[in-house]
């Protein structure tokens, strides 16, 4: 194979550069992908500007990208279900260790699992990738590259409900309404709430959630205090939300979130903040008001195809953007200013639909 | 209240008359309710043929009917929750005893609960009629009383979907395209099954579950083999679903649930047949197929009025035939001949709206 | 009925008398009952010391008391499960509305619940008492009323290990050896829990546990730190608890929980602190160790009662003091000073004993 | 390696044989083990005696065996938890391919799944065997070979206990006292069941289920109708079981689980008999009633491993007879003839120990 591997590498906080690398040869258990679609997440544009998230630290050269939607074109030697020229999603995370959490099917657990994009793993931004076959899906005809891409944020909400336990009726506040909050609230009505309701400081996001399908929209603002943001999420739904979704990160949103939630409610919380966080932590306890996270997720790829392919959930809107894989620096200078909702790299030169 | 009460009363097998009861008292949790629309179901037609269902003999005269909305008319003393005026969809089960079910939040299997229309106690299907306020649940403006009545059978095909855990990207196999088997099939699309298919004898009446959304439908002949049909249902799916809802209680369609399932999924005993049964109970064992039955529903009003509500599921095309109380005679004969879906009585001279 | 009902009144904070009351009728629902043993909580004294427990604030004099077991002397007209002289160990809680949380299994979170001793209702420290019948269950012959007495504080274990997931070969870490911490030992122990580590400020508290079966104890000095802490139950445990019950409410035990408790695991908020609470949310959150709190409980005395007549729970060496009833205000003193385990108040004069 | 590998060879219907056959070379997952302990599974009995179990059918030699615990002597290259010396209980069960049953924590029903002595694959009855060092746990000093070795039939116990939900209180009823049926009733004492009673043909059977805990043992002969049966059941507990373990596989026992059960309850079907079962369907159902099944286990080996070694799970009395690897024939003999519960045969030459 002769062809060149243009790849985005992160050398360095602030040091973003494209570069050749050479094609690599897939494993007896992997498969060579020419990429096609890979989105841009907040963590790529986190590790470019600061050079670490919490204990993960950029200690040598990494590809970014793990929102990665490509083409098979080489197969290991005991790869058996797929086959040069599927059309495949990957989940960007590998486990490597057959440990209790695998075995227990909470692989996103497993402390030593291989990540895409997470130092010191590479990441998919590039025009050849391996990858374990285990983890890439196998895409139907009627969902595209770009949605096979989106299957990564997608899993997050999908996980997040999934863990919240959103059923037939759930009632639903998602506070944040960025691509983590618009996903969830994509999957959150997919799984039978009936009323959502999302909150965030800028209106044109809350339009787009309202796009989406949210019953309802909170304009936030920074000086709202907690607990009056509670009741007036109570009041415009009549009646405490049964699950809330908290996807910023914010002390405040979270102390927002538990006072919200209905007594026997869940909050689950996605979106990531200072280490230490000040809570009413009693409040939440003494109504059995659960207090869940996620990290990642896992076994969501098959059930995101299924929803896709069946057209029940609709994430073609959630892209605002596209870039060829040249202007990738461009493209991250637009996630970094917080233009638009997901901007996807197009890393084939003579296939950049969606 | 000097009103008539006219009364659907089943006085033996075979015997359904048209008569004028005394309008009753609420007690002091009661409300008095004038009926609008109460549905027939296919246990009153049976009692009206039979005179029982399995132990349920009756044993003196019962008012039939318990698919019911109705308006309030008064309130017992100690109702604070509703008011002369308010439209409700009525719960008709109540449980009597505060046991160790009704404690656990399984009120349904409370050995000693009331349920209209199951001997002794009497049904719904009057001008007037008294419950308990705790079991009638007020009706949004937007929606009807038809569709308020409609929650009953709703209310089983929520509690077998969300007994089975059907959830995003679900498949599921639902047997017989009755009402049941169409109320399971809107809820299972609305919990975010990706892929439903349904088999019954009559395509007429797969149509109708094709209107509803159902993405399969299996014309399924007498003597097809349990074995060959669950073959096909794989095939038409591309795998084999992960739950089945049995809707129609005979033996065949039983043995074809247990074989079409996949391993670790959930079978659901819905229909009810004989009451032994020659089943392939290895073959679910050994792949942990579990088999569950339902007894009605609990804990589904609240959840299926935010439904109708929000419009996340639409049960108004259930209804396909009308007809004035005073025309219950000919109303039951169209159920019994199977016509249509669901036959609808409207109680109130003055409002025979939906 | 001509006895005297000598009562344990609360009249304002730090303001507690023995007067005597009127013999209560018991309502048709009820029961009258002679009170035999009643044990002092800590929320008891608390009330005693403080007038109030967060927004519950007494107002008007209050019978304290609500760990308790007496013996049927007159049962109202609806009674039928109940008769004079059986033995009946009573649950504090009972529900007065038929709302969404009792209909659905989790009665103890209805707002609008009867609690026994919880302003403005009163409790059962007293000669003689009415409660509802519905709440008072039988004791076998081989339980005592002590230990009937012992049932509520052990089902605020039993809630809390029910709720967290205790099963065969689970590890737990238990912070706080009060009596609280005490029944959570016991209940894990019995729902098989392989390792419990249980840690307390004090020598003697931690021998107690060793006696009712923990594993290992480990004492802990006020300035140690939490992730210090974490890390030494890691290393006694060889691996980390799956399952942490916090029984202090104190900030830094509360964030040892957080930072002992393996990934994928369960922390219980049981004990109660300050309203706002700083802790490492983003550290349980990226492991998904789930935060949850209980209140009070729900179900349990049926299964209580089977623990102890089968002998798999002794509760019996939790009783360490026994005052008569009109010593009283010795026996809150005694608890007050943190005196033994639980004292055990003795309200009939004629039968003294367990 | 120059030994010897005495082997315990099954070559068709009725032929078994010892032969020698090379010691293997563990591959770079795989540890080579020399065998200490393997227990007689009614299984091994089962092929031995008719060439085939359902579709599992004998085409080539075989080596039996399955429940096995032995010692390390050789580690492959990628193998870092385990090194030489290391005493280890072995998982029969070892998934070959990473599907969807696998990455959801259920790999015990892969349809790909090696499993020791099912057909074609090869079992552990011999002196030297290489298994996944994954499936290898090690044992604790105070766990013997032998109690590593009852962790296989102790998994069936865990597995079916754990899916049918026992926990603290439950009552249960199971049905057979054979070696599954022991194994059942230790398991489900030590998660905390209040009541368990039990029943057998065979008076000496029960004796032993009285020793290993059983609260009541009920002797059943062969024409006591199902409904008697469970009549009698429930007299003796008082109430129906909320559980019933079935691990007889005979039509009439299944019958009697299902009525026997309490509403809302589980039957579990361990035993495995005809493949068609003719059973009362519709009393389990209307009563949700669940039918659940095992097939095998998963997730086991380290939650048995902490119940051996902190002494909450006795297995010890089930070893009942010994024979050296050299004499397997007799011990077959005795298995066949159902003298004693568990037959162990003794690999090592030089350590016939428990």
């Amino acid at each position: 194979m002769a062809q060149e591997n243009l790849s985005v590498v992160l050398h360095a906080k602030g040091d973003l550069r494209l570069e050749t690398r050479p094609v690599p040869e897939p494993g007896p258990n992997e498969v060579l992908l020419q990429m096609h679609s890979v989105g841009i997440c907040g963590s790529d544009v986190h590790y470019w500007q600061n050079g670490r998230i919490g204990d993960f630290v950029l200690k040598k050269p990494m590809v970014l990208g793990h929102e990665a939607a490509g083409r098979v074109v080489k197969v290991g030697s005991a790869v058996t279900h797929l086959k040069p020229g599927d059309r495949v999603a990957i989940e960007p995370g590998v486990p490597r260790e057959m440990d209790e959490f695998f075995k227990g099917g909470q692989y996103n657990l497993s402390p030593t699992i291989f990540f895409c994009a997470t130092p010191p793993d590479d990441g998919n931004l590039c025009r050849y990738y391996t990858h374990s076959a285990n983890f890439c899906y196998k895409l139907p005809d009627n969902v595209t590259f770009e949605e096979g891409a989106l299957i990564e944020p997608l899993s997050v909400g999908i996980h997040a409900c999934r863990r919240a336990g959103v059923t037939l009726g759930s009632t639903v506040l998602i506070c944040g309404a960025g691509p983590i909050g618009l996903v969830s609230l994509l999957v959150a009505k997919a799984m039978g709430a009936s009323k959502v309701i999302i909150t965030d400081l800028f209106a044109e996001r809350l339009g787009m959630a309202k796009e989406l399908g949210a019953d309802f929209q909170l304009t936030v603002k920074k000086d709202d205090g907690p607990q009056q943001l509670a009741k007036k999420v109570e009041d415009t739904l009549g009646a405490q939300p049964q699950i809330t979704i908290e996807c910023t990160g914010v002390e405040s949103c979270i102390q927002t979130a538990l006072y919200a939630t209905r007594s026997g409610g869940v909050v689950m919380l996605v979106g990531l903040g200072a280490p230490m966080t000040t809570v009413p932590l009693v409040n939440a306890a003494v109504r059995e008001v659960d207090i869940r996270g996620v990290f990642r997720y896992c076994n969501t790829w098959p059930m995101a195809i299924a929803m896709l392919s069946s057209g029940k959930v609709n994430v073609k809107p959630l892209v605002t953007h596209r870039f060829p894989l040249e202007q990738a620096v461009q493209a991250f200078e637009t996630t970094r200013q917080g233009l638009g909702i997901k901007v996807m790299l197009k890393c084939d030169k003579n296939d950049q639909n969606p």
